[in-house]
């Protein structure tokens, strides 16, 4: 790690894959995105592979977003330094290249839909600590979402998808129902991940649910059995299994056509201390060849996404304002607090092994 | 006083009724607004007193402000936690809210239309302190107003207003006039008030008293005494008697019959150390029946007071930009001089109470 | 040099004459305008003659720029205050001003067509310290420009005007061409100047130049020998000689019958550490009655320059969060390099005179 980066202190592990964008916002024109704090751009070489460099050029510190893509190589928009694909300068106009720095360069893969970016040490990276999404790449799953930029600390995001309590007052017209603020939560830990659960027995399904049951080709007036399980893995990834099942044909481990179950798939990924990038989306098992459903569900998640928006800027501001307060750690709170142990563990980690 | 309050260094009192809002803006639906440096919130409960809170959710620092009121309760909109009207947590599902901490409560009282905060001790605060407004409640009077949020010290228009040479210049075209300028100012200091005085006799009047004789059934082209007698009162009103009486007929003191004359209301509320809100309005005893002239007079105002807006902005930048200047204190400026004082006493003296 | 003057660690020489606005912009109605950081102030006197002064009331700080002029007096539009056009106390209604402080004056020149002042020490300023734009008054010219305001150090636009290897980069579709960057390039340096050249020859002439040869009764298509030498001198001024002549017909030397020549005209003014204002302009030897052609050459400049806007925009972002990178100096650079220099200089023998 270079002395920049070490002694910058971070409130986000680096040795990690972040989602940085989807696949599809990636092509020859380059993509200008701040990521864990660094300057990076984001482009598909004529050989199509996803390439990651900082997003400086080292002649003058032009950014490279505002150049162009040719062959194997990334050209500065202002003077023409030609980089290669590691970052290494390749060609510029009447210049012998050969002892000029890289630009810094970021490993990435290129998976489930995704563009993954690992801001840390290169020697760490490696594809086997890529959060495994098997939904993704298997025709039973249909899977739709988007992007959001959001001015608040990514952690706070954290602690919105490990409470879901919220939904009861954020998306009352949407997802919340009484019952959700009465259930009990259970919280458990492993090395892996964090996981919150809660069960709602006999409850009629609220109108998000419904449209689901319609879609799923089950009655949207059956009481129902409803479950969400928020699961938390590092860096910042929160996968919530929710779903209905007809009330009494075993919940969340009914069969498959007694139910509809989907993930609600969140990739949170921090540009600077008060800002990310959300990436939300939802992976169903039911109805997977119904695009129009698709883009139904990802309009109403839309919508049901952007209602958190003002309360987590907001609570930023507050949080900004008064930095020294403390804040309550009650039980449904488990979920965010424990996941934010795992963080500060992770980090802890890094840079125990930085010094 | 709480720590976190007493280690903050303001340029206003705090242990003063300042005006948070008029009362039409305050309903069921919570307000956020901050005032002399607090994030507050203002709601009238279901009993319809009104209530003022922190704007900050014990439970996670969420904004009180995006809840919503639930009989003598507000209820946070992100997880449900609901406070009494003493900020006391009262219930929150799933929850002993018992040993939860409050969310601090400020006092607050809803008089002569307005709604007024005290923003400092709380065994300070008594209806007593209130500044009177007799001709608030008084059906010989008609009042309109509005309200300005403005990039500058609060202090700055105290300065303003309690120098009204400036009106030749900022407002040539309504109240303006060659003669105030020329017209000597007197100004006094008791330890309740400062006030500025200027008498300009038998001089024509300009086209805001123009309006002013015709809506009071005096002819407009008459020549008239004027007069503007600025009052400053703690934490930071000024209320400006000012009028027209048909030449000769004695002035300030004419029969009423042969004189238009009104109030100035001015309510200056610093939100930070470089804005404030502008409560102004106009308090007039003629024609009080005349709703379309409250109107006509309302619009007139909130377009003088506009003028004021962007000299008082630049002139903050200005002093922002070069801290160090030191400013002239002519005879036209002693009333602000004086009330600045008035307003550097009432901080001192909190101060060495506070330690 | 007042003590808040020298206190200013600047980056940029203050006793040197800059452009501070076109002579067109400044008539009796004032113009607020931060030079070099200092809040200024231009009007016309009721004689014609250009004066600056610094921004700022010294009765109250009031921006004076929102003030008015009377014969050969700025008056203040807050309380009057009128300044005679060195800045000094003239009147003021009802006061005394006599041992009034007065504004700070800056020396100021109108000539050129632009509006030019001496931020720095006034025993200085002399009239012969002015660059020479002969151009400028001959009828053998004729000029056309305009004013940006560009977010970043005005520095950078030197770098920017110094290298015009970046014109085949951001202007592909006007002055760009394959052949500018493989021209080699040549940087000397006087004590007045450093000089950068170019010289291609036996090329097709890109469309802006298509456009001149037009205009000039030259054929568009043939083949042309191109030249571009960039002048800079202190404090801040680009002169560029561009232009095309018929191949083999002698080049920047050729009969002006044979070519279309013209001069690119930068004065760069700073405001503040990160943004300036850009006075950008082309003088022209052919066509000069044609002021159809004028305008077709500022609105082709416009659009060049406005594509710089964006790259030098982030470029200073970039530098502002990695302050401590060391950039390349290669040899395209040596213009922008030494002229950083020559400033570094200026400022160097004036902070040595002022300790």
């Amino acid at each position: 790690m270079d002395r920049e980066t070490a002694a910058r202190r971070t409130t986000w592990p680096l040795d990690a894959w972040y989602v940085a964008a989807s696949a599809d916002e990636v092509g020859t024109k380059p993509l200008g995105r701040q990521i864990t704090g660094f300057r990076m751009v984001f482009f598909r070489s004529e050989s199509g592979d996803v390439v990651a460099l900082e997003d400086f050029c080292p002649h003058r510190g032009a950014p490279l977003s505002l150049g162009f893509v040719r062959g194997e190589t990334l050209v500065c928009g202002y003077h023409g330094l030609a980089l290669d694909c590691r970052g290494r300068p390749d060609t510029m106009p009447g210049q012998q290249v050969g002892k000029f720095p890289s630009a810094r360069h970021f490993p990435v893969i290129e998976r489930y839909g995704f563009i993954w970016v690992w801001p840390g040490d290169p020697a760490e990276a490696s594809a086997d600590k890529l959060h495994p999404l098997p939904w993704a790449e298997s025709p039973d799953w249909a899977y739709g979402g988007g992007l959001f930029h959001i001015a608040c600390d990514y952690r706070l995001m954290i602690d919105n998808l490990m409470d879901l309590t919220h939904e009861t007052y954020v998306h009352a017209s949407s997802i919340g129902q009484k019952e959700i603020d009465e259930a009990p939560v259970t919280t458990e830990a492993t090395a892996q991940e964090v996981v919150t659960s809660r069960h709602m027995d006999n409850v009629s399904a609220p109108p998000f649910w419904r449209m689901a049951l319609r879609g799923a080709n089950l009655p949207e007036d059956a009481p129902v059995d409803r479950w969400q399980r928020c699961r938390f893995s590092l860096p910042s990834h929160v996968m919530i299994e929710v779903g209905v099942a007809l009330a009494g044909e075993g919940g969340y481990h009914a069969d498959p056509a007694k139910k509809a179950s989907s993930i609600v798939v969140d990739f949170i990924t921090p540009e600077t201390e008060t800002s990310h990038w959300y990436f939300w989306g939802m992976a169903r098992q039911f109805s997977v060849e119904d695009s129009a459903l698709t883009d139904q569900i990802r309009e109403g998640q839309a919508k049901i996404f952007s209602e958190d928006l003002e309360m987590l800027e907001q609570q930023q501001r507050n949080l900004s304002q008064y930095p020294d307060r403390r804040l309550l750690k009650l039980n449904i709170d488990a979920g965010g607090v424990r996941s934010r142990l795992m963080i500060d563990r992770a980090i802890a980690r890094e840079q125990a092994a930085a010094e």
